[in-house]
């Protein structure tokens, strides 16, 4: 609508709706079940996932992401792959799973793709495209507003043959994942943080823009522990989950940094901005099953003879979600869109629009299925409150929305002043 | 962005946006004083929009409205249009009516250009499409919810060599103007409401869909009475004005029937969808022009030596407002989009989609423009108040938020249904 | 401030106060550590509930919301226990229950207090009032809209010496306690639904207002199954828990029929409204301590060198909440006050705004909580998404909002027509 | 409810609410019609004023502002008056005239009543309480944030027998009233904001609060100049008006000062609290009002058969606007109740809760009323734009929200402060 979409992205689009609809969506209680209870819940993924998985691979519906400039590269354009995400997020827990296109390894691919050396690429990206083993992407610290990548804490140090890591991370999905194998993890290479507020030169080698870097972490290294699961409301995410972390004393070989040391920030950069969109993208998914599934129950629930679909209460809901829906999705599409033509980093306001507006429009429209469905909707038997508590995450993840907001403001401050400049001018 | 834009239509857009900036906004303080006040407001029009009027010809920015189909259609999409549109909203006040794109009498002339008899085209279009004369449309009456035309009351009967009409109607915009000429009337020539009711049989001639005409009644034919301007929050909007009228006998001859008794409905029904389009994406340069004044308050403003642009709630304000607009531009250019390829009828979804969120997001922004202006924002200082007070009729006019709310709401559990059905089915 | 409060019940508000802050909140996380993982949830309460319990007895902070009719009752007015109810919400997981004034149990107390024979009194409500037992207000049914009483389905059907049950029930609270001894059940003893449908006559006997009735079922009484713990956002809610509830066959003496048989709906009644004002009074105790831990983050975080207590986005947070959180608790004190002045049944406006009005402010300032917090807020880091979940369920339970409103609005129009038949008639 | 009434001031309202009811509110139309069209609007008071206010004065409901501290005071507490003001605010424009407790008379007839010399309260206070003439308050300037009245910049020098007076005053009310003999005027008469803030000495003579004083202006003294009346929204609220003043080499005599030099803050600072108050108060009467006939239409209106009263989102509006209102009436008297206690200085908290919530909650009202309406909502046809309009101004006028939300948020963080430092000292 926005832009055109390749035959083969399309035909991608089409099969992937089919398969998450007839194959992701109906296996979701099986997943629940074989999920379970207690411990048993983080010692193996649930075998319907390896069935989705095989049925994906087949379907070629794996690996969506990677753009065309890796060798490895599915080559959708963002606005093509918006699409294909939406699609996902309709089984936010198992389709990006199934097609291998689930965060934070789709962004570790990426960063390995653009980043890695042949050595890291041969060991962890070939396996994780495969996807025969997980990664874990440690960023955020408990202490610091990470969503400024330069506040990150956790130490790197040289030694013989490599280096040493020290430090606390949180959040860190994928960290109890039975199949985990590296965390990417960001360091702080260079100086820290109180040199650099009293170092009076702060460009160049002292920038605060080249303290960092990104090494690779063997999950089983000795002194890595995983502390304990992070809930989200009350769920642990399980199998995958968000852990917090220490990295005591950890060795890693040289071989284990990426790109190179004091260039941490710039890959970093990179992953954001695309994997802020990502998730907006499922999040619409996620809003456009919550619709789907109250307009059902509207249309089912009887109350006094007349079903709940036929009240104008019901109804103005349902159009107020759909507005809104449509609205973000317009809104990411534009911004998918704006970062295939420019690039991620030229299209900041597109990004961060779309990361304000969509999860809180996922959460209104996810709060009023929930207040459409009563008991069932807060409980097990509807996805809507796993979803809402998922949703939740994202005005807070990568930045709060008032950061961004923030941002946005600024730049429409700056954006005023050059006009006003220009006009003085002439 | 979501369509093409002719090299034809770019050319008339940045022009147009060169005129409104450099001609229009400039002139709007003119038009105030010049408008003066007491009766003088109704007697003639501010000479500073003929001369606006002058430069907008000369400068090719004249009659952009009409679509190709028409011999003197400009021929440019809707999707065109609306960044047209959007330009003139700027100045309100001003641009539309100085490239003679002004609502109502956009509306008529593209009755009369597509139903229109050779006599009527001769007699009223050609002086509406040189701007010499004016229009209204006079439909709303104030004892029927006439957003649905279906509704209206005003009573057609023939009489010898044409018609009489005898009814009331409200609203009736351009009615007080001075060079007003014509009402292009919606009447009711069939049965009455009750008739109808009563009517076993509800198709055929018996339809409620062809029980109206539209007529043109001349503004000075014995029997019509301007009864009084409404005010919108105070405002009198001379001196075009939103007037009572009373039609009392008032006779018209045969050829000022549009198209045929009873094809009223028809008419009016291809008015309506695009001239709501036309309003949100005025709407739209209403609120740019709102947030871009409160930007600039934010930057000149200082209170304890600092100025309300570097304040976090200030800068969350202007980031909230350019969100809403630009998801609101999308909504619009995506409605007018879907116009331009299916036709008004088939996109009733997305217009209403805009007519409902556009409006609101409109008087969001100006709200928070006029608390940023604080005193200055609701008086004459700014234009803010009269922003608001005229934006605010659009959440009612066409048909209340709610109604186009719930028919969006139904057309929801409508597609529910369906797909409900041919899961089943499979 | 809007009633008296006598010196006795000042007392138990001040030693209330410092028991919930001095031995309730701080042995909030042993509580959570002594629940810990799996099966031994639901297995036993952790012991720090019952040191907490006899520290309570010792402080007479016990059984406060007996009114005196009851010759075991408190005998505290509803405003004076609307301000204990508020200081318990303070640590809402604890203080209700430390001080043996925890939902369901206070209600069904208060049933068996009313109108429980003397054989019920002695065998289960003394336990009750020791707080030796616990028991469970088995209402709401997964199939019928339950905040109507009267549709409720559960059949009792006469045997010899007593009846059987059978039925399902669901958000059964404390089903899943391991000191359960009965549910206090409404069930079906007269006419189905279809039954009364279809009668010419609905009053007297045929009246759904007494084909229900209230009996115990012993928690082990063959027949009963608790089928799940139902989640709330992914809480269990053990030891408690809110259960699934299968009575097949179950046997009961006729002694366990309360009041006698058809007069179920007349005990609810008075069990419902003052249990709705006990939920918004502990909502504002848990609002209230939301705002106390989220002023606390704003004052500790300090970014780029300031505190968040510093800015402006942070404090017009505060203040709403503040607002919000104060215009709550006048109108739950006046709700309280009302019903102390005329009963529950004629204060049913005063209640509804209460129950509408409470949980809305209370999410709204719990996610302004959490997004104050960020990641600590959506996790166990914190007890807000806890606080979010618990609250979220009284929009429901009860009666969603829309039912209450829409009730509201009909008094609403009541008045207003008896206002305007006054005026004619003078 | 939350405080006692006493007899005689219940006598009061109820006569008052009978006075409104009878008198007022069905000689509003007579107001506007009287009021007429262009220059006769400012040149004299609509005659219905005057029989009002001989009514008024033979009910003894005259001059019920005052506290019973003065010798003309009828000697409400705040809490009582808060009762009047609210049914005053019913009919908006006619019933604090009418009874002589109009703003900004009432607030400078305390002013002259409290810190008046003998003369000037023989001079002006006398026939204000007569309501013989009428009197402006002139605070607010155009160039500076007024709401803070250290910024006040109008210039007093002393010169031979008096003063001089300089400067410019904006939305000075009833500047345009036929009757206008005095403005009570804040002026600077010491130093500079510049010198101040240039001053090492911010103490003692070189405060900030004692640069101003309080003079009396005769409205004919030579080079006071009324420039323009400024519109709200698009109304003039001739004949009192709301005006631009230039006050160019105004002599005034010495004995025009009030109190003395220097004590202006003073004087203001008492003024602006229970100002504030009685805004908020006739706010809620204003809502009460808009609901009342909000309910009317919903009651008289038929679409398709059946009554906008019986539709559930019209239910649904008329319930959230009964909450609000009460919710906002229950702050409102709790902070009179509180300025009683204890005085308006400490009851900072209170007031400023009641100024943010009630307007925002009364435009909610209005505003749904309006939309309820639709067409008729908007014009003269219901007094609804006018309320909204006017209402607007108060979540700017004193202060506008984001000011006194600050001022909240500071005060919850310096209360949580304490809090912790007496934690932390046990």
């Amino acid at each position: 609508m926005i832009a055109q979409i390749s035959p083969k992205a399309q035909k991608v689009i089409d099969d992937l709706a089919k398969f998450v609809e007839e194959e992701c969506i109906p296996s979701e209680q099986r997943y629940e079940q074989e999920l379970g209870q207690g411990a048993q819940r983080w010692a193996r993924e649930p075998p319907v996932v390896d069935e989705l998985r095989e049925k994906a691979k087949r379907l070629n519906l794996w690996n969506l992401f990677l753009p065309k400039e890796y060798s490895q590269g599915a080559g959708f354009t963002n606005y093509e792959y918006a699409h294909m995400c939406e699609i996902m997020g309709r089984s936010i827990n198992l389709a990006p799973t199934a097609t291998n296109c689930n965060a934070p390894d789709t962004g570790n691919m990426e960063v390995l793709a653009k980043y890695g050396s042949d050595f890291q690429k041969q060991k962890w990206l070939a396996p994780l495209l495969q996807g025969k083993i997980r990664s874990a992407f440690a960023m955020t610290e408990p202490e610091v507003p990470s969503s400024n990548a330069t506040n990150i804490n956790c130490r790197l140090t040289r030694t013989q043959g490599g280096y040493l890591v020290n430090g606390k991370k949180h959040w860190i999905s994928n960290a109890g994942h039975p199949k985990l194998e590296i965390f990417i993890t960001m360091v702080r290479s260079g100086k820290s943080s109180l040199e650099i507020m009293n170092s009076p030169i702060k460009t160049g080698e002292f920038s605060i823009h080249n303290q960092h870097s990104v090494v690779v972490i063997p999950a089983k290294a000795p002194g890595v522990t995983v502390v304990r699961p992070l809930t989200v409301f009350g769920y642990d995410d399980a199998p995958h989950g968000h852990c917090e972390i220490i990295f005591d004393n950890v060795f890693i070989p040289s071989e284990n940094m990426v790109l190179g040391e004091g260039r941490g920030f710039e890959i970093i950069q990179g992953r954001l901005g695309p994997g802020r969109l990502h998730h907006s993208m499922r999040a619409l998914g996620v809003s456009e099953r919550a619709l789907e599934i109250m307009v059902e129950r509207a249309i089912n629930r009887e109350i006094l003879g007349s079903s709940l679909a036929d009240r104008g209460v019901v109804l103005n809901w349902i159009a107020q979600c759909r507005i809104k829906l449509d609205a973000g999705r317009l809104l990411v599409l534009n911004a998918s869109h704006a970062v295939d033509l420019r690039g991620a980093s030229k299209s900041k306001k597109e990004i961060a629009m779309s990361k304000i507006f969509v999860p809180n429009a996922a959460l209104e429209i996810i709060d009023r299925a929930i207040q459409l469905y009563g008991a069932h909707g807060v409980c097990q038997d509807t996805p809507l409150a796993g979803m809402y508590a998922m949703i939740r995450t994202l005005r807070i993840a990568d930045g709060p929305d008032e950061v961004h907001a923030e941002q946005l403001g600024r730049n429409e401050v700056k954006l005023t002043k050059r006009r006003i400049a220009n006009k003085s001018r002439l």
